[in-house]
């Protein structure tokens, strides 16, 4: 019999993806979310698979203990991904990303599920030291919430692990691009450019640089680690070795656009405050799996910016 | 006129110390203690000084927004520093560490307060892979949720300094001895001697080599570093060059009490699930700033066994 997979945040960017692509493995999945970000637009092909079971249900408030019986692997990537705005909603990082992955684990000891892949990010480096940064470089000084608060699920997830002979597989990514890719910089500017078109305003200076994962290479290279990988304790970072400055993101997205407008930039290193000015994860770790990247990020940009086209309406709602 | 400073975990060991080092510096100071581990006692110099307002509260249960009001410098000690039953309590790391930090940030944001005194641990460094271990070793995979709920907190109070413009001087004790020392190694074996006089049971095979500050180098070293480093976010490990194994604590504790127990050894590598074999930090960072341990971990072991010989009333209730 197929295993059964628990996947939190199934409705959202990277949980959806998961969910097809574990169901064409023919794996039984049991999928959370509070759709408070996640859509049910991104599982109507899933919705129709009977291996599938999607439970609105928000992590924080209810008691999720039942829905891990007989669970083999969690995957928990329910959280809240607003790198940005971390300190205007403070307790929003606390409570999502800590208290709920305190949740998900208290719900795997009681049903004895013994494996767990979380949703990291290489924002937890801070200002990285090493770039490329390695997994297991210097220990960072964290510069904004949304890092501070995935730092601590990996900590009380791998003193889980020391506890309860539990295996994590503890996935720090670049930012990720593809279809359904609903927040960060690709989106603010095709939101931006939706409403004026002449006009783009951006903030720091255009040179900051970034390194973007597509979508179907992160899944794969989550697949392929769980497989690959039999520590306790697993961190892999999941990245690409090309890097890209806004300046350019913005030059690929005008071009898929076909526009040519006036940009603005705000000026600074940073984005805003706790901005990376520069992430690059060193990937020999996930590469050792015999993973690769697919697609560049000039392909995930201009993928990214047409699926946003098509289905402008989420630039809109969001 | 003298500045305000507030002490949370006044009533405990390194706290209760620290409010009578600051009361001799003519400071102003308020402390708070909910008296769980922390005890009036520890307090009985202060508590006739005007310059002391001691105040009883559940930091994670009240609203403590108002006693920050004022105030220069938090020094945030409170905590549930039992590291060894990590595991059988796990809401209250979470809650004692890491929600109260976060409580203790958003009071001080909202009342202006910029500077953050925080006793973190040696326990972040997990089986640390450098010995003696530097402030920016390794970074670490947690093996503790003692010292996972820690390093979340560190996170945290970094991610705030980031964005509050906050100073930070986050410190990380070996294990501390001295006077109203009230857990650990040294504590639980005279507690034991005390019951039987005869017998010691002790977890590991005694091998286990263990870092020792004494608290008066402790509380120097803290009051020091706050003078001396000026960055946001100030990581200062805390310990002496000297170590110590198991056997050879055993041995002063036993002259001190003139007593010839017994000794077995459960054996293993580890005294429990999630201890660290050795915690040797370097101390190069803090001796930068003229500090140097006045006590050898021989005189505080000392110290420590005949403090509770005298107060032997703290060995049974705790």
């Amino acid at each position: 019999m197929k295993k059964t997979l628990l996947i939190t945040g199934c409705a959202g960017f990277i949980g959806s993806h998961l969910v097809d692509f574990l169901l064409k493995k023919k794996y039984k999945i049991i999928g959370l979310d509070n759709l408070s970000t996640g859509k049910k637009f991104f599982l109507k092909k899933a919705l129709r698979n009977k291996n599938f079971k999607f439970i609105k249900i928000d992590l924080l408030k209810k008691n999720i203990d039942r829905y891990f019986k007989n669970v083999n692997i969690v995957y928990h990537l329910a959280a809240n991904a607003d790198v940005r705005f971390g300190l205007r909603h403070r307790k929003k990082d606390i409570n999502q990303n800590i208290l709920v992955t305190y949740k998900v684990l208290e719900a795997m000891k009681k049903n004895n599920v013994k494996k767990i892949a979380f949703s990291s990010t290489g924002s937890v480096y801070g200002e990285a030291e090493q770039i490329p940064t390695k997994e297991n470089t210097f220990f960072p000084i964290q510069t904004s919430l949304y890092g501070a608060s995935k730092i601590s699920a990996e900590a009380i997830i791998s003193a889980y692990c020391e506890g309860y002979d539990i295996k994590s597989y503890i996935f720090r990514f670049v930012s990720i691009l593809g279809e359904r890719y609903t927040h960060g910089h690709v989106f603010d500017f095709l939101k931006q450019l939706k409403k004026n078109k002449n006009k783009l305003k951006v903030l720091g200076d255009g040179n900051q640089k970034k390194s973007y994962l597509n979508i179907n290479d992160c899944i794969y290279a989550m697949y392929k680690s769980i497989k690959f990988f039999n520590k306790n304790v697993n961190i892999i970072n999941l990245g690409t070795n090309e890097y890209i400055n806004v300046k350019k993101s913005i030059q690929i997205i005008c071009e898929v656009l076909k526009l040519n407008p006036q940009i603005i930039y705000k000026g600074g290193k940073r984005g805003w405050v706790g901005d990376n000015p520069f992430i690059l994860l060193d990937i020999k770790k996930i590469k050792s799996t015999g993973w690769k990247p697919k697609f560049s990020i000039n392909d995930s940009i201009k993928i990214t910016a047409k699926y946003l086209l098509k289905n402008s309406w989420l630039l809109k709602k969001i």
